[in-house]
């Protein structure tokens, strides 16, 4: 659990920031990284009464890019089924199984308690998890959804202490530069953003392959500049 | 997850009786019992805004033996692992793995905020499941950890929705009748009525061992009598 981040997206409610943080100590997660959370929010969790250290030092980012440039993987938390999701969606304990082989930074993201998080916020995940809860009532409660999410973690991690397989896989910084390399320029085309960040984050690099595939990027880029 | 009633024994805080009702609905249970709510609480629970059927459909009783009487298995919920416990404690996910063979209805028990369940609590209990906190902060939120043991109810449940050795078990108000039949005088004895009852549940009587087993006890009970 300690290379594990929980990314709280546009977070409005003191109340679910504190409860996050109660449920991170509970199981030995020690990173808080807020998104653009309501700034009272955040201030108000952080002065109440028995905030915990983990949330005194919680940091806060702009952008979910930056929220995970050091992840090597990154997971979203989504209560819809039915959406014409474009990501792998993973029952919770079988995505959160895959995710404990993971030897770099896992990060774990929530979206805000009314809309969650957005298809722009998804195109920075590996894949998607959903818990299993029934029709009709399928959207938890902000600090519940962590304490389950984390719960799941430590039972994985624990059954899986001994797995041999670990990678290091590249990390969102990694997949975010050959993104930003030229191919596409960030910002003017968010579309064609989304589809190749998804693209990149499917095939799965390792930290080594990523840095290879950005020379190679790099070298077409420029010959193709060269010609134009 | 049918067969399944949450009791929460002497809650003293709405918000958390709140968010009990709120996992339950996430996870398709629909029994709610409180032991002595803190009446307040409870008022104010129900009349919040948002607060769900099954939450005005609370059931209220004055002691846990009422509360778990039509239960055939008995599940309590501890932070505790050191203390000297006189009953069997497993890890959520193994102790709720063997509960969802039981094809009677299963009662799961959390104590209130402050101290958890009693001794007295834990005594009416087949066994007790612990989440798996890291030391030095093992208590959980009570609304996160009934959405967590739900979550974990709901998976094994799903996982072994074709298990087929299914028992009619002894519910708690059959073995509280073999209790209560004289052997000991109920409230005159308090520590041979938790030894008894901890016995008998440990015995795992199907429904009708119980009714022979109780029979039995009469009959004894009858005798001595007659020869006093």
């Amino acid at each position: 659990m300690d290379g594990l981040v929980v990314v709280l997206v546009r977070p409005r409610n003191p109340l679910n920031i504190g409860a996050a943080a109660r449920a991170m100590s509970n199981f030995g997660v020690h990173r808080l990284r807020l998104v653009n959370p309501y700034a009272v929010a955040f201030r108000e969790a952080r002065s109440a009464v028995g905030a915990t250290a983990l949330l005194k030092d919680a940091q806060e980012f702009k952008t979910l890019a930056e929220a995970v440039a050091d992840c090597s993987l990154v997971i979203g938390t989504t209560a819809v089924r039915n959406r014409a999701l474009q990501h792998p969606l993973k029952r919770l304990d079988d995505g959160v199984a895959d995710a404990v082989r993971n030897a770099g930074r896992t990060a774990i993201l929530f979206g805000s308690e009314k809309i969650g998080l957005t298809n722009e916020d998804f195109s920075h995940c590996h894949w998607l998890v959903h818990i299993p809860t029934v029709e009709g009532h399928i959207s938890m409660n902000l600090g519940q959804a962590v304490a389950v999410c984390l719960y799941e973690l430590a039972r994985s991690s624990s059954l899986r202490e001994h797995a041999t397989e670990k990678v290091q896989a590249a990390t969102a910084g990694d997949i975010e530069q050959i993104h930003a390399s030229g191919y596409v320029k960030p910002g003017n085309d968010a579309v064609a953003e989304k589809k190749v960040r998804r693209l990149m984050l499917r095939l799965n690099l390792r930290g080594m392959d990523a840095k290879v595939f950005l020379g190679m990027v790099r070298q077409i880029v420029w010959k193709l500049r060269q010609k134009g």
